[in-house]
């Protein structure tokens, strides 16, 4: 089962389920076109991994980490299925970054990876947009990472059953494919994350970790379609707007 | 005006008056012993600054930033006044960091310096806890700096007024003074760290910016009793437990 959050047609927020051909909320459905889709979560924080497939490390110059690289992205942070995304102006060079993204379920600190699973809600699709102007010349990521808007996220909460192991990751902009890959690349994977992130730090139910992107990303431009799928969750999809 | 958060001895919330001898709301008083004192806000997020004050940038052997260094810590970092805070286990170094809070209280992004302080609801005192060990290690200082109790915040929020631009920011651990400077110290102004960080940034009502420290840090012990103190807020208290 699809979950996804929306607000209806009378502003009442839903936590109702995802359909071909719209979404539902007990017995009302709605078109996609009636309802606003939401973030399927609502995070106290998110927290993100770089340089988690070997060949996007390779592609930005940098060495595999011998521990998970990990930055923080706030609420403010997000964006949803179906948003134009406002990123900040007067850069050179905003990137996309097709991520798997996992939401808590239960709060967790001290969590041994064999034990990982268990916290895990389920799945769904991120954009880890970066602009690499200022990402490049800051000690921690936050003009270049925790910007508004900077996490698309979504359309739908999965099941951790409803995504393969080896799950195909895709990008792709104005229909044209720009990442290709699959979960399976990770360097680290999800319970060796959690452990290592719930060593230090309480995760909070409906928290994210977005788990690194592969190889593939690039510039995004005024007016461009973005679309993140992940195989078993779903397609995002957002517009791109540079003031 | 002092307010204070704390939890009444029913369990109940209550954003109440701070006295010098316990707290109240509306008509029932207590002495600190009958309640629970809280942070003094809900943050979403806690914008920190690091090298903020040129004399604890030269003994930290970092040059001066010519834009604010940014750092994010989570919900999760927060800490209270009266609370017993434990900290990683098995570091060589976790430093105190003396810090003003600013507490926001107004929706803000894009905003100048100019008119800055017309979202400021006031100050509090911060102890930005610090984990040299991994600090130094990770490009992003979340192991670092974002660790559960990273941000014991409090005792108070005292408004604009009754902290004066010269305000005295002491932190003393078991009773001896260890910084001790003024506020008028700081590089970047807190109108013009809000200018900046609303250029990229949403700040919601109750988001806190943590203005950096002044010389003086050191590290704390097994047992340490902490204070930190601004003129005209008040001394926030807390103990250390180190695993």
């Amino acid at each position: 089962m699809h979950r996804v959050r929306f607000r209806d047609p009378a502003g009442s927020v839903r936590d109702g389920q995802w359909h071909d051909d719209g979404v539902s909320f007990a017995d009302r459905t709605y078109s996609l076109d009636e309802v606003d889709v939401l973030p399927p979560c609502e995070p106290t924080k998110l927290v993100c991994i770089g340089r988690n497939y070997a060949e996007h490390a390779d592609e930005m110059d940098n060495d595999l980490p011998d521990r998970p690289l990990l930055f923080l992205k706030p609420p403010n942070a997000l964006a949803a299925h179906g948003d134009t995304v406002t990123v900040p102006e007067g850069k050179d060079r905003i990137d996309w970054e097709a991520e798997l993204a996992v939401v808590i379920g239960a709060q967790a600190r001290d969590v041994d990876a064999e034990d990982a699973m268990d916290y895990v809600a389920g799945y769904t699709c991120m954009n880890d947009i970066s602009n690499r102007d200022d990402q490049n010349e800051e000690q921690n990521w936050v003009r270049g990472k925790a910007f508004d808007n900077s996490a698309p996220l979504g359309p739908t909460l999965a099941t951790v059953d409803e995504v393969p192991d080896d799950a195909a990751i895709e990008l792709r902009v104005n229909g044209e494919t720009k990442q290709s890959s699959t979960i399976e690349h990770m360097i680290f994977s999800v319970p060796e994350l959690i452990e290592e992130i719930t060593a230090y730090v309480t995760l909070e139910p409906g928290d994210v970790i977005s788990t690194g992107t592969p190889a593939g990303v690039g510039a995004l431009s005024d007016g461009d379609s973005v679309e993140v799928e992940v195989e078993g969750v779903g397609v995002l999809e957002h517009d791109v707007r540079v003031p």
